[in-house]
C-alpha cells in the first residue's frame, strides 16, 4: 500500500496561483486549486474592456480549459470564507471545509476607499470582469445621457469625466478616455460634440506613474496632456458624489467618476490569525511561507516581501515568480531538500497611456511614446494566456488603431442594475 | 421661409426598423430612431452568445456608429411608453413626448410563456444580449454544480438539459449543447464526464421546425439524435420548476431549462388602441399603415400580415423587407404618389442544427448537413453587420469547429443576480 499523495489547496486562479499550480504538473501531488469565478483574468487589459476595446472573453480563459492536460489537479469554482491555518483546512462559504498538507493562498487584492467605503457608489473601481462591464456600461451611457440632457450645466455634468489615481491603471484610463471622446465617437452624436468632453486625471501625490523615475512621469503626463487629459496632481481628493468630486475646497461637477487609486489585499489574510502589513497585506518569510506556518505559503499581491529594502510590487511578473517559486518550495520540501529564499527578478516597467503612448523602464533603457508602445503592445499580446485570444486581440487592435474604432462599445445590463453600482 | 422637414420616429433599431432609417438616407426627412439599447442586434446568431461560441459585442454594433454618417437621423437611447396615436405623439416612459408626422413602430418581439409567467424564473428565454449572457452563465454553471455535487442524483440532474421549443431557436440550442456537453468539455473535469449529460428537446407540435417541409424536420431530427439530443414531439410542457418539467404525467429531472416555445409581439402594439391578433401582433393594411392611421406604419416581428393566404413569418429577411418599402411609402407619401402593397420575397428557409449541420429549404432546392451548414454558414456572415465583426466571427468559427472549442466561456456575473433570474 503506497500512502495518499500530499494534497496541494491552491486559493485563486490569478497569476500566481496559476503559475504554481502549472509549476507542479510532475510533482507526486494531487493538487486543489479554488477560484471565485471560472476563469483566468489577464488583468494588464481590463481596462481595454472596460473602455470597450476588447471584448470579456478576449482576455480570459476557462482555468479548467487551461488546466485540462494536467491530471494532477482539480479545478473548483468555489468562494472560500477563511483558512484554518492549525487545522489545515480551507472553510468554503457553503458551509463545507478541504484539509490540505501545503496550502497556497493567492487571492489577491480588492480596490479600497480607505475608509471611504460609501465613495464605491459613485466611483466604481476595477479588478473583476464584472467591475469593467459595469464600468465600460457607466462610460457609454454617459456621453447617451449628455445627448438627452436640455440643461446646459447637466449636460456639460455628464460630460465631464474623472480617473481618480495616477497609477498604471488610472493613467491608462484617462489616456483611452480622451481618445474615445476625440475619436471613436466623431459624428455620432447630434446634441453635442463628444471631443468636448474633459477627462481629469487626479492624484494625490505629486507625480503621475510614481514607480516610474521621474522623467518618465514627466512624459507620461506631456503625452497624457497631449492627447486631452487634464492632469492634477498634489491634492487628494476629499469627497464623491453622485454629482462629482471635492478637491481641497473645489467641487468639481463629473458625472462620472473611476476609482483607481488604491488596492487593499484580499480579506482572506485576516483570516490567517497573523499580524498583517498597514495594506492588509501578509508578511512572508524569504520562501514565501508564513511565519510558524511552513507548510502554508503566500503568493502574489497578498504576499508582502521586502526585498534589497524595497517591496516586492504588486505586478504580474511578480505574482508569476512567485507562483513558480511557492512550487519549487514545495517539491524541495517532498524530496527532504531545504527551500531557498524567493529572489524577484525584475524585467522592467511598461505602462501604456493611450494611442501610440506608453513609457518603459528597464533601469538603463528608458523609452517613451510610439516605440514604448510597440513594445508594450508586443509584451501584452505575448503574455496574454491562450492561442486563439492573441489572435483576436491582435485583430482588434489593428481594427482600433487603424480605424480609431472601439469594437465592444456594446451597452449591457438593464437599468437596475446600474443604478444599484 | 422654407416648410420644416416632416420628422419621422422610428421605434426599435432591428432589422425593421434599421433598414427603413437607412432607406430614408436622402429623403427630404428627419428621422429620430429610438431604441431601448444602444446597439442593432444580430440576432440569428444570439445563441451562440449563450452558448459561449460569440462574444457579445461580436453580434451587435452601435446604432450611433452604423448611422454616423446620416445625418438626417438622430439615434436616441430611450424607452417608449406609450403611443399616442391620435395626438401623434410618443411617449417616453421619462415624462417627455415626441411629435411625430410619421411612425414606424418596429419593436419587435418578446418571449411569451403562454400565461404561465411563472415559468419565466426557471426557464429563461433568448432575445437579448442580456438574456443571452443569463442564459450562457446558467449553462456553464451547471457543469460547474454537477461537478461540485456529492449525491449522484443531484449530479444528475445538474447534467440534465432540456431545450422547450422545436423551432430554429430550440434546434440551434439543443444541438448546440449536446456538442458543448459530448466535445467542448472532453477532459476538463474530474468528477464528472460531461459527455453524460442529457439534451432533451421538447416540441408539443408533431415534429421539429415545422416551417419546415416534413422531410427536412425530419432529417433534422436525425441529424439532432446523431448529435445527442433527444427529441420529444407530441405533448406539451404542462409545469417547469426549479427541479424540472412535466410531460403529462410524468415528471423529467432537469436543473437547466430553456424556453425558446413562444413569442408574443411587443406590449407597445396594444397602447395603439386598435385590435390586436391572437399573438398580439398589430395587423397591418398591405401598405403596412394601421387602420385608420394612414401615418403609422408597423413592421418586423410586431407587424401582423396575410399574403397568399399565408402569414408573413418573423424573421429577420421579412423585417428587413418590410423596413425598405416603409420607407417607400414615405417617400412616395411626401412626393403626392400612392403607396404600393407590400410584397413579401421569400428566398428560403434556413436552420442551423449543430456541428456542421443544417438545413435549407428554397422551394425546390433542399439540402441538409454539411452542405446546408456551409450555406447557412456563408449567409450568416456574409449578412452580419460590420467588417470588424464579419472577420471576428469567421476566426471564432474557424478556431471552434477546428479545435471543438469556444471562445467565450466565461461566467459573468455574481450569485446574487443569477439567483434572482
Amino acid at each position: 500500500m503506497t500512502a495518499p499523495m500530499p494534497h496541494v489547496v491552491i486559493v485563486g486562479g490569478g497569476f500566481a496561483g496559476l503559475w504554481a499550480t502549472r509549476a507542479l504538473a510532475s510533482a507526486p501531488v494531487r493538487i486543489t486549486l479554488l477560484d471565485r469565478g471560472n476563469h483566468h483574468l489577464f488583468q494588464p487589459l481590463l481596462y481595454q474592456v472596460a473602455t470597450a476595446g476588447l471584448s470579456a472573453p478576449d482576455i480570459a480563459a476557462p482555468l479548467r480549459h487551461i488546466l485540462r492536460g494536467q491530471k494532477n489537479v482539480e479545478v473548483r469554482m468555489a468562494t472560500v470564507a477563511r483558512i484554518d491555518a492549525a487545522g489545515k483546512r480551507v472553510e468554503l462559504e457553503d458551509g463545507s471545509a478541504i484539509a490540505f498538507d501545503f496550502l497556497l493562498l493567492a487571492s489577491g487584492a480588492t480596490h479600497a476607499y480607505f475608509g471611504n467605503d460609501h465613495w464605491a457608489a459613485h466611483a466604481p473601481g476595477l479588478k473583476t470582469l464584472d467591475d469593467a462591464l459595469d464600468l465600460r456600461r457607466k462610460l457609454l451611457l454617459a456621453f447617451e445621457r449628455a445627448e438627452a440632457a436640455d440643461d446646459p450645466a447637466e449636460r456639460e455634468a455628464w460630460l465631464s469625466f474623472a480617473v481618480v489615481g495616477g497609477g498604471p491603471t488610472g493613467v491608462e484610463l484617462a489616456g483611452t478616455l480622451a481618445e474615445i471622446a476625440r475619436h471613436t465617437l466623431k459624428d455620432e452624436f447630434r446634441n453635442i460634440d463628444p471631443a468636448q468632453a474633459r477627462v481629469r486625471l487626479v492624484e494625490a501625490g505629486p507625480r503621475v506613474l510614481s514607480s516610474f523615475p521621474e522623467d518618465l512621469s514627466e512624459k507620461a503626463r506631456r503625452q497624457l496632456e497631449k492627447l486631452g487629459v487634464e492632469v492634477a496632481t498634489g491634492t487628494p481628493v476629499a469627497d464623491i458624489t453622485a454629482e462629482g468630486y471635492r478637491l481641497g475646497e473645489t467641487f468639481v461637477p463629473a458625472k462620472t467618476v473611476v476609482w483607481a487609486a488604491g488596492v487593499a489585499a484580499s480579506p482572506l489574510g485576516r483570516t490567517l490569525g497573523v499580524e498583517l502589513d498597514r495594506a492588509g497585506r501578509v508578511p512572508v518569510l524569504p520562501d514565501l511561507t508564513v511565519p510558524g506556518h511552513p507548510d502554508l505559503f503566500v503568493a502574489g499581491d497578498l504576499a508582502s516581501l521586502q526585498q534589497d529594502g524595497k517591496p516586492v510590487p504588486g505586478v504580474a511578473p511578480a505574482a508569476k515568480q512567485m507562483g513558480r517559486h511557492v512550487a519549487q518550495s514545495i517539491r524541495a520540501r517532498l524530496s527532504g531538500r531545504t527551500t531557498t529564499p524567493f529572489v524577484y527578478r525584475d524585467y522592467g516597467n511598461l505602462a501604456t497611456i493611450g494611442r501610440m503612448a506608453a513609457v518603459v523602464d528597464f533601469g538603463r533603457l528608458k523609452l517613451s511614446g510610439l516605440l514604448a508602445w510597440w513594445f508594450w503592445l508586443t509584451a501584452h499580446v505575448f503574455f496574454l494566456i491562450g492561442f486563439r485570444n492573441r489572435l483576436v486581440v491582435l485583430l482588434n487592435w489593428f481594427w482600433a488603431y487603424w480605424s480609431y474604432q472601439r469594437a465592444a462599445r456594446i451597452i449591457l445590463g438593464d437599468d437596475d442594475r446600474s443604478d444599484t453600482k
